[in-house]
């Protein structure tokens, strides 16, 4: 079953936001088995809708639509399914009922005429309800493809799919079996995993495609297999996985699909009861706010200095003067002093500290622009690299946040004798 | 002029990433008067390239290509874009020593073969450099219709599209004139602002467009103006802006198009020779990374902590411990004293502080989640506030965040005198 969504709207096309809602509906209907063949995104202009709806109806079996149901001028999906289906708005009671409901509700309201329209549907629709607002999910089939429009309200939207049309589309349609599985790998460079691995990936079974998915220093791999035989397909995966361990095993840092190493790197230190502190000077508290976004931060998490300026390295931070004056503020050894003071002042584990010139222009330091830092206070000493990251400011502090990640990681797991 | 956005990726039409890319082209084009009339985003698949390329051609004036340039098997847009146009690769020699110096400054290795065909391109194409990567941007004419490729790396797109894209598209090109406005609110809900200037939204001329953008208590209003008397349009918007003073005027921070309030405070605190240092808890150093993500940090910032255990806030920051005993840690007892330590130790003329319950559990305080404490610290003394942000981590941090960027700023324009 292939599908296309198409979004309404000038919002997407003008940049104003962006579509996070394809992302959404994709994830999901790919979880059952629906490919996802196009997202194509239009103007809200009568014209441009039927020609899409026309397109899509020649290359997919399901056309999801969202967007332009809302309740004023420019929202024209409605009349324009209608015209598109040679059809006609009819009042649904229910959907009278529930908008009804919700004014009296949360609006404290009547509804006026405009808000009751919203309860007209065309006659071929049957509804998908929409718990959270007065625009019905609709869905409409044609021949061979079924048609869907929804708002485009992300959390009302994403009501409707999950627990509408998932369940009708389980219900309704024989699908083939997808299975994706994600390998995140940390500190080598796509082109040449691609060499590492190039015999492994010419092996692979034809019903599994490979992709890389690179990003700063880190590479994630994702396996897709598909077929009607879901143990051939789970079997074909786990030995695709197998089969790469012994050629980059020492680069993988985990397999799920939407887990990240900082995720990976909390659960360890929360599982092992073990703690973290952190000093960032050019990262800027990038590697701090990594961690203190997920929830659980604060059972492993004691804090971070920032000492951005010179002198706060070693007023509070307590770097010793001297080292700062002979060997330069970006320096192994006032990186090194950095971790061993963050482990000591916040009593943790572990400790990651960073020191660099991210750029554009120098700083306290004649270090080259991009040089970087890095070091790594652990219960047995200290460990530092350093690291020419790259020229662009915003890049520099990403490489240098993964790449802390990933020294840190490597070092607790040493530290467990993993 | 009109354009079409068309995304290549598996990684899309999974749901793995979400698009960023095409909001970021669109908002660029727009502002140089051109329209995007479609995005698509398709698979990694040839038939589907070329189909999708031709059904471009055939609706715009200038297709914008992302995606599918990197250096593995995957990545086919360049010899799909040969047999698109006919063409073959060359070795373009400025591009090759390029991605040379990038692997022997950055990657510190010599380049392999896989590397050295980043260097072909077609040959009808022209280079657009990619300052960042090793994939370069390609321009290519064919009839009435301008090709680009572009690599998906988003950071990499966007230098190529500001850098090179734009300026040629304006030399080549006769657009009309789009003007857009931007101005900047804080602390006023989206629905109140249009209640208030109702009469004046009226009032627009016609060739003027409002468009609101909220985001978690800051809203963007956004004037667009078309046409082709530069002057008129001008003329236009500044009557709209002026119009809208006596209205907003108090909740108005700034104008300019990618202005944002802590590139405001930035400024104000570097022109004035003012200094900022900040104290973090609940929202684990987003505050500090807001400042330090842009160049120039080091000018007028002196550092952070992030006391993240409730013990490091007395520790080292050197909040009395018992107040935090008598009050708990999450109060305006604690935000203010931190915000008071802060600027002591840091010795910096202002701070911020936050402590806060960010949930989705209970730390070690009662504080209800979503409540969090913002203090600034002035000259003058301490300012303290206290906030029910929501329900939600990740958007009570992002609201607190704002809130107190907002705090600052009215702080700062009191000490000026503004």
């Amino acid at each position: 079953m292939k599908a296309e969504i198409i979004t309404i709207g000038d919002e997407i096309l003008i940049g104003q936001i962006i579509d996070t809602n394809s992302a959404f509906i994709s994830k999901e209907l790919n979880k059952i088995g629906v490919d996802i063949y196009q997202i194509t995104s239009i103007s809200d202009e009568k014209q441009h809708i039927l020609n899409a709806l026309a397109e899509a109806e020649k290359r997919v079996d399901l056309v999801i639509i969202t967007g332009g149901l809302g309740p004023t001028n420019d929202d024209i999906t409605k009349h324009t399914l209608c015209e598109y289906f040679n059809d006609h708005l009819v009042q649904n009671i229910q959907v009278l009922n529930h908008v009804e409901a919700l004014f009296d509700k949360y609006i404290k309201s009547p509804i006026s005429e405009v808000n009751r329209q919203q309860a007209l549907i065309p006659s071929k629709a049957t509804v998908l309800h929409n718990e959270f607002g007065t625009a019905p999910g609709m869905w409409i089939q044609q021949n061979n493809t079924v048609f869907v429009s929804m708002p485009g309200v992300p959390f009302e939207m994403k009501s409707i799919v999950s627990n509408h049309l998932i369940p009708k589309l389980q219900q309704e349609f024989e699908r083939p079996f997808i299975l994706h599985k994600t390998i995140l790998t940390y500190g080598v460079g796509e082109s040449r995993i691609a060499e590492i691995i190039e015999d492994w990936e010419n092996k692979l079974p034809a019903f599994i495609k490979l992709a890389y998915l690179p990003n700063l220093g880190r590479v994630r791999l994702r396996l897709s297999a598909r077929g009607t035989d879901k143990v051939l397909l789970e079997k074909g995966i786990a030995t695709a996985v197998e089969g790469l361990s012994p050629l980059i095993g020492d680069i993988i840092v985990g397999y799920d699909h939407d887990e990240n190493i900082e995720k990976v790197i909390a659960n360890i230190l929360t599982a092992n009861n073990l703690s973290l502190a952190i000093a960032e000077s050019c990262t800027g508290g990038k590697i701090t706010q990594a961690f203190t976004r997920m929830e659980g931060a604060s059972v492993y998490f004691k804090g971070s200095m920032i000492p951005y300026a010179t002198e706060i390295k070693s007023q509070i931070l307590g770097v010793d003067q001297k080292i700062i004056a002979d060997e330069s503020v970006v320096s192994d050894a006032v990186a090194s002093a950095m971790a061993a003071q963050t482990k000591k002042l916040f009593n943790s584990d572990f400790s990651i500290a960073t020191t660099g010139n991210a750029g554009p222009t120098k700083g306290d330091s004649d270090a080259e622009i991009g040089t970087v830092f890095i070091a790594i206070g652990t219960p047995n000493g200290i460990r530092c690299e350093k690291f020419i990251m790259s020229n662009h400011r915003q890049r520099t502090i990403g490489k240098a946040t993964n790449k802390a990640f990933e020294m840190l990681l490597e070092e607790i797991e040493k530290h467990l004798g993993k």
